[in-house]
């Protein structure tokens, strides 16, 4: 299987692409282009601390993938990292974060009042964009998706009761908060292809997130600060349960569940507690469990591009699922 | 005219459409019902807060005094509440404000986190049902002024210098934070009428709004507690300038500056630095000003209604002009 070969880097699967995604930057550059200081001080900062592209990545790809040519998916490609930026500006301000891509996250570097309505601003921004393109179906898709994943985050808050959270509320806190941009991002991608063709994407991209998301979550478990840019043993210290630690914790000893339930009831953990508590994670067998589910959700994703004829891009699609699982961030 | 006639209550201007503002507030209901205890529970909550409903009583009479009877009017009265709504919770955690009509907010009975994420929560289940309405028009207009409604907060977050806030800057911001959807809710409920209607519609509810907004700023100048829900003066201790202020300003003494000045740089103003000011606003002539303001947009909304054929809704829409500048809240 693609995905389990060693060394696919992004710039791999953005091959196909690479000059599309210029013109996205351009492009989500204009829309966000305002006359107001204040406003275009912030973009500018986000503008810099632009990701990887990775949805609109995926839009393009599954464009090409589903056969298409049609000038609007450069916009949507645009629109869909508005959209993701938008989330990120709230997720942010919402967890009090301070540094997200290394950079410091708007909420720290000007204050969490302009992140909330900066956040409102990028995303009305991306609705006034949608109806430009005078068409209801994107619209439709990605207006569901943005109110699912506002579940997903208030999932997220509900996801502080480390004995309590099962493995069903974790699948459902990460489809709701990531896989379905990634699946939207696929299925507008291929919004005006056959509809078995857009099914096949939307399922994709819907097992490609959850693999990316656990795989994430993983790291965070194995990669130390330089590698993740952010510390090792972050979730659990602002007290977020993810997979390993599920997977982990009915086989806990006594002494170990009390740790948990320590770390979990301290404002700021020691790193000495959260060190073991990773260690026990890793002792009884988180970090392969979730390491089987996200390989479990690669090769779904895997399954699901089967049903598209072969094309470069179909090739780059099945790369990205190698990179979303491979990759250490 | 019309708006001069004393005692004008909000009741009088609901009277034409009150079977439907039934009908709004269970339609609100039901498409805010969601299937997650949390969103439930907050909803439930915003729901007992909900308030006198004048957007969508706005959007119904503009929508027969346009000769209209179109099944749609009565889901878009309701999303434009649920629009208001979400700014309203979004605001509310931007101000830290812990009271709003008499209860609770959002921030201050659940959390922050949960206030950013609620908003987010209605304002896209908004797009859902305007896009359910299977028509771009009303999307068009209701995107473009959430953004607009963005830019005016972040216009507010600017209107801390005491100083420096000129009157035009005033204008700007209460015309995108509260005269843009105001206007919105005339223009959507005409949005099917002949066009020399829509917009003389829309240029009722822009010059209402700002009317409405000029007196809301000068009602925190001119009743006490008791009357507005809120303490006198909050605007004040919240470092907010507004046109009684910016318009006696110019006429302050040396020391009355300074007191200003003072008031500004105080987290926690003292309550009788505060009274001194508001005493200076009064005495220079700052609550005079707003009214002419107040009645100056009231007149032109009153004009903007003489496009409009007679009717039992148009005099409502009359009655409404009456109610927002004579109201004591």
């Amino acid at each position: 299987m693609a995905y389990q070969a060693a060394g696919v880097t992004l710039t791999d699967v953005q091959r196909p692409v690479a000059d599309q995604l210029g013109a996205v930057t351009a492009d989500l550059r204009s829309i966000i282009s305002a006359e107001f200081t204040l406003v275009e001080a912030v973009n500018e900062h986000l503008l810099q601390m632009q990701g990887k592209l990775f949805r609109p990545t995926l839009l393009l790809l599954a464009h090409e993938a589903s056969g298409l040519r049609d000038p609007r998916a450069l916009r949507l490609a645009a629109i869909i990292e508005l959209i993701h930026l938008a989330t990120l500006v709230h997720d942010d301000s919402v967890d009090h974060s301070a540094m997200r891509r290394g950079m410091p996250t708007v909420n720290s570097l000007f204050s969490h009042q302009i992140s909330v309505i900066m956040g409102d601003y990028l995303y009305s921004r991306a609705i006034i964009e949608l109806v430009r393109l005078d068409d209801l179906e994107p619209l439709r898709v990605l207006s569901r998706v943005t109110n699912e994943m506002t579940v997903g985050e208030m999932r997220q808050l509900a996801a502080h009761d480390a004995l309590g959270f099962r493995e069903e509320d974790y699948e459902l806190l990460i489809r709701s908060k990531t896989a379905s941009l990634v699946a939207a991002a696929c299925e507008v991608g291929a919004l005006y292809a056959d509809p078995a063709q857009r099914h096949a994407l939307r399922r994709y991209g819907e097992a490609l997130g959850m693999a990316f998301q656990i795989t994430d979550d993983l790291l965070d478990y194995t990669e130390g600060e330089a590698v993740t840019g952010k510390p090792s043993g972050q979730d659990l210290k602002e007290h977020k349960v993810t997979l390993p630690l599920i997977a982990a914790l009915p086989h806990f000893t006594l002494e170990e569940r009390r740790e948990v339930q320590r770390l979990f009831l301290e404002a700021e953990a020691p790193d000495r507690r959260v060190g073991r508590v990773m260690e026990s994670v890793a002792r009884h067998g988180g970090l392969e469990y979730a390491r089987e589910r996200a390989a479990a959700y690669a090769a779904e994703a895997e399954a699901a591009l089967e049903d598209l004829g072969a094309s470069v891009a179909r090739d780059a699609l099945r790369d990205a699922i190698a990179y979303a699982v491979e990759r250490r961030r």
